[in-house]
């Protein structure tokens, strides 16, 4: 193979383009845990597709129900006429995801990416409760379209608007301000006072880890009380699940272990299970008022999508799965918690669930760093938080613990490095 | 194979859902023009997806290049990192669409649906010109996010928003109001007169046939003012060629024949080539100010979409497949002409450019009424414009004469039964 | 009486300031049609504040009771509260001006100023419709406050906002864009095509004859269709007779002779008849829906306004008011409208109904050189357009033949004199 | 004197009306703190018409003045033409009030109401940043019309807009959410985090002692560190003075014992003395970027309130006033506690600052109560609050002790009257 000239993108690609620069390689194939590039070197990959690959890259069993799809001409584009590979995924997700778990939720299909997805939500609790303002929270991310943007917290992100986002009110998310003062104290006492001038919002959407906001997890009994704030006022909660969702934190959705169950639940990035585009909106039947078309979207029928997440539910059918992610996530804990007290040079904060986790580093441009020298040494990883602050473990959740051994090493190598360099003294 | 249960849908997915109300089967394979349902039936496919399926179902070349990308465990999902796929489409959509057009435009991968593309488009002419309103046109449709649907005109899907729609003013179409009154003198009266109440806005976003709206197709001289205009107030010019490029009106771009050059062009659905989730935004290269990251999205790099889309692009690598599109256009527009005049009984206007055709109805319902008919008949046809009053023929852009044919006698079929029936005595 | 040092407003009063610059002296008296300032030059005043002071400077009966009333200690101050003055006026105002008239309003005191009044009445067209949009005219002007500042038409002036104004579109008013074409075909055709992007409104507001628009007036029949086709879609129609009310068109209510009946009527200006402020909004009692202190305002009950409003109600106890205004109005015609064909390097339009007329002038500050010559002469007069293309005549209405006169004959002068200069040879 | 019949207003005057429910009666004059009805009742006024009536009703010095002037046919409206008696409260302006503060602020005549000058504040704080975001504060209250209602924290009053309130984040004021909890750090958090999705406003608002929302007075190192933060973030500090200015809290401007100068001060209310129709914005002279013309307003030159605000200024002359005041405010604070203590069914808590008074109410209805029964033994007295729950004395500044203390005793007396009674038993 002649070697792909990076100019190409240079010349031909918008500045907009951001994560080549952090990993500056042409990559050409990736399989599991692992990616390679032009060059035939190999990386562990700890940054997941930022979620959208969390069964790793071209799972051999998804791959083969694709291959075969496509050879027998199954239909690719179908927007929502109804088709065979639909109902078999909108079976198999009820019948493995959500009655276990005694969810009872429709299913829309909002167009293939997260932003759809959240877009159709705000949409739809606007229409139900005929209220316009939504609550998001500190740091939340939601999206790039004008209506995710408005409940989005990044301030560059914002400003890209190029209009005044409006619509939302932002609230603090869990241990924003003071770690022993409850942000929700604060939340309820503008919805309880006529004079606050914080309307009563048509919904709340939270995450229930903020990915891009910085790994920050929100304490179990914090998303119970949003959830009990959400019934006592007639507010919908809107779970965006988008990126801690579908097994990333330990579970296939990130709020089972506080026992809640959201409105609405957006679903999308590993959704697909092999990176494909793909997304879903859950709610409660109830909500379901809609007229016909009122939200579409020509993408929303990808069944080369249906096809591949059909197959990822396999993975759920007990409850090994997720000890298993579990386990590892003890693991990721475990590794970074030594690592951040041999290190107090990091400054650092461990935060996250399960195998979403990562450490804010105190030190100006540290986390960058780190994932700098990662890289060199072969593992991907991204860093997130307003600040880029925190360097972010996203290794697959099936990934083998021998490979999550090998990227710790590396993480640890790295910082190892970096401590003895004059950034840090 | 055993047959879908179509309680599937109705119990567990959304009332959203709108076009298998129209074609109440269920799908399970396709090829070229055609499609099957379950029960072995054959269609004629004169709907390509909403425009999304321009080379019709599963292209046999664009096929074998998917099928051995996916085997070879190709990276499937790498936001915008570098990746040989992705370079071999840029550097060919610039070698055999671009170049030959004498167009330079610098690439941006928004996310990969139509409305991503119109967001980052709307976002980068506020960002450029510091102004915040863009002029939009009576019956526009650009998406269902809300910064697309503040460009969009349908009423219905306005009011889905659940929020007032800002920063947007709707100006009349070509031939909105009176056919001997050009509407282009009624715009310019509102930028020239500072006392219009219509601020000099970021940008005009313009299709140059519009396939929701009703199959309306501006005229060249339209078009061409409309580029006059922005060049003079130094507005942007957008084309959203998502629905009438890709060949559609003949040429690869549909704005070719009236010999502009758009700012900024948003292009999606037939792009893959193969009915996967794709979009770019293209833009003059002293427009791109951009902040890395400042827009970005999941699945902004689907790397099977570049495969396919890589093939597409041999389609176009001479002008033979443009002339055949405009001779078959030529048999849609004869067909359709003769049909009006054979039975005035539709009260019919011929309408559109290319193979982006119908006939718009001047009796209520009828325009479904015929797409019903030719349904029983198995031909897929939708309607569209803001009362549903137009049958809209979208066959596949490579569709042989036989199979457009045999569409037209199914459609011809449908109008003779029909104008038998009361309704239209 | 030593004079003011003009210094005082350099120094210490905002570059804001506007009128001054166009009249540079120190007024310090006035009575009837005259000013005076401090060096004791009279001028004819043209002008009238801007069409708050329709009756002339310090009406002598006015003048009498005002005094009286403070000389007692009369409530100053009310607020809301009833008072003896209140009352009076209310049962004057129903008895001389809505009975004779055959409307049946109820009256609200909104705060002592036009914008006040036109916000007022835009929330109350909200709440009643459930609607938020409201459509304005091209030119028109409504205030200073977000609210009213959203339907004003003037660029500079929006632009002020410092935000994106917003929940309102503006339509083209009479012979906006060419004489022969009727702008609200224009109008209905966007109200009626559900594809047209403009959200079937709560309310439109709009004025008989627009001042500082430019002076154009309406024609009757078109105020007719308007009102017609807000009955025929159920939107509320707003009038803001804020300047062209209180006889300056020769009858009490501006849109009278157009045979209308409006849902909402804004007024205030010459309301009080002494220059002092005051504002009411008045509307059909079905509209009543408001809570007590929904929409409120300090000084909502100005006394003094109440009792000189009261005694400038005696002019209209029976027709002979209007007569007379009209007949100047006539003269004011014929006196324009013989200048512009003497003077055709005006490249004039003479524009306006009864005594709110003005030439437009076809070449570029030429008004404004009319209006500083004329106040050389000793005649107060602004002008207005968005471009200050028009020269405005407001004479008190109630003026006396000689003094009109006198003012035409400075302005002819101030025309004859420009004409030789070489701005317009 | 013939009786008013109370049914003109029952009969013609909008359900908006809200006073004349508390105090049902018609008042026909009035004399400093004393108000005479048309039954020649005699009342105390503890109301002063909401902050409006600080001197009292009719001062006899400023009457005087204003008497001459009118008979004397001075100018009475001049919009912003130079007039004698506008540069005449210009100079004294800077001369008693401004310099001895050492403050040095240009002046604008925004319109003759709070609000008018409220928006001009926004307006400009905007101009001057190229901001659009105003941070304002719970329960504050800054006006009616859009822009200001944005940032007015009153629920029912927000919701009589019709329209979403855009480009505003409320953020708690002092001692809202917990006592000990210092509700800056808060706001001071949100503005250092990029991802708080909070923008860095172009200014903040605040009100020094919360009139409508509840006499809440913020501490004045509270006030001092707003003004700090805005210093460090570059956003501009407004103070609306409206309420709590002109000597309502014991010196001219509430600010001064905080020792801080706001960029930018709104004025109304009291500031003509005598309840006339009034307002200035004051704002640093590096802020004065207006264009001619860009804020205006039809009553912005009301020359008879030039003429008593003139007068009123010689009660600042020396600092003997403001020591009367404070040692006034004394006074109602002493009779405030007592009365709290004496009474603990009231579950009261005593709010306010000099002459800015109250207590706030435990017990549902119950400061209503309070107030209704004063009003019965002669003494008008308000309440503010989200529910009211506060009585509010607000007695005229130069008020004499006798009238002071009649007042206490009509309070004691009613307070307790009602504590025998079952709604608090």
């Amino acid at each position: 193979m002649s070697h792909t000239d990076m100019e190409i993108f240079e010349k031909y690609e918008s500045v907009v383009r951001s994560y080549c620069r952090s990993f500056p390689t042409v990559f050409t194939k990736s399989k599991g845990h692992k990616m390679w590039d032009e060059q035939g070197r190999e990386y562990i990959d700890f940054f997941s597709g930022a979620g959208a690959l969390n069964y790793g890259h071209n799972d051999e069993k998804m791959k083969k129900k694709l291959i075969k799809y496509i050879e027998e001409d199954g239909i690719t584009h179908s927007l929502d006429k109804a088709t065979t590979t639909k109902a078999e995924f909108i079976q198999k997700f009820n019948d493995v995801i959500l009655k276990p778990r005694d969810l009872n939720y429709k299913m829309m299909f909002p167009g293939p990416t997260g932003t759809n997805s959240v877009e159709s939500a705000l949409k739809l609790a606007r229409k139900v409760t005929g209220r316009t303002d939504i609550i998001s929270f500190t740091n939340g991310f939601h999206g790039m379209t004008i209506g995710s943007l408005s409940v989005t917290g990044n301030a560059a992100k914002r400003k890209g608007a190029g209009v005044p986002l409006q619509n939302a009110v932002t609230m603090p998310y869990d241990n924003y301000v003071l770690d022993n003062y409850d942000s929700l104290d604060y939340l309820e006492r503008f919805l309880e006072d006529g004079g606050s001038g914080v309307d009563i919002p048509a919904a709340m959407i939270v995450e229930t880890v903020q990915g891009e906001g910085g790994i920050n997890a929100a304490r179990l009994e914090w998303l119970k009380r949003i959830d009990d704030i959400c019934k006592r006022w007639d507010i919908l909660l809107i779970v965006d699940d988008i990126q801690a969702g579908v097994g990333r934190t330990g579970t296939f959705f990130s709020f089972e272990p506080a026992g809640i169950k959201p409105d609405i639940v957006c679903m999308s990035k590993s959704l697909s299970g092999y990176g494909i585009p793909f997304a879903i909106t859950l709610f409660r039947p109830e909500l379901d008022v809609w007229n016909p078309g009122e939200h579409n979207g020509t993408f929303r029928g990808n069944n080369h999508a249906f096809v591949t997440a059909t197959a990822a539910l396999d993975y759920w059918k007990d409850d090994q799965f997720e000890k298993d992610i579990q386990r590892k996530g003890n693991m990721v804990h475990e590794f970074l918690t030594n690592l951040n007290q041999k290190y107090p040079e990091l400054k650092g904060e461990v935060r996250g669930r399960g195998l979403m986790a990562g450490i804010a580093c105190g030190v100006d441009d540290l986390a960058s760093k780190v994932a700098e020298k990662a890289f060199d040494q072969g593992l991907i990883m991204e860093t997130s938080g307003p600040k880029d602050e925190v360097f972010k473990l996203f290794p697959a959740i099936n990934i083998d613990d021998e490979a999550l051994k090998k990227g710790f090493d590396i993480i640890e190598e790295s910082v190892r490095k970096l401590v003895k360099e004059p950034i840090l003294n």
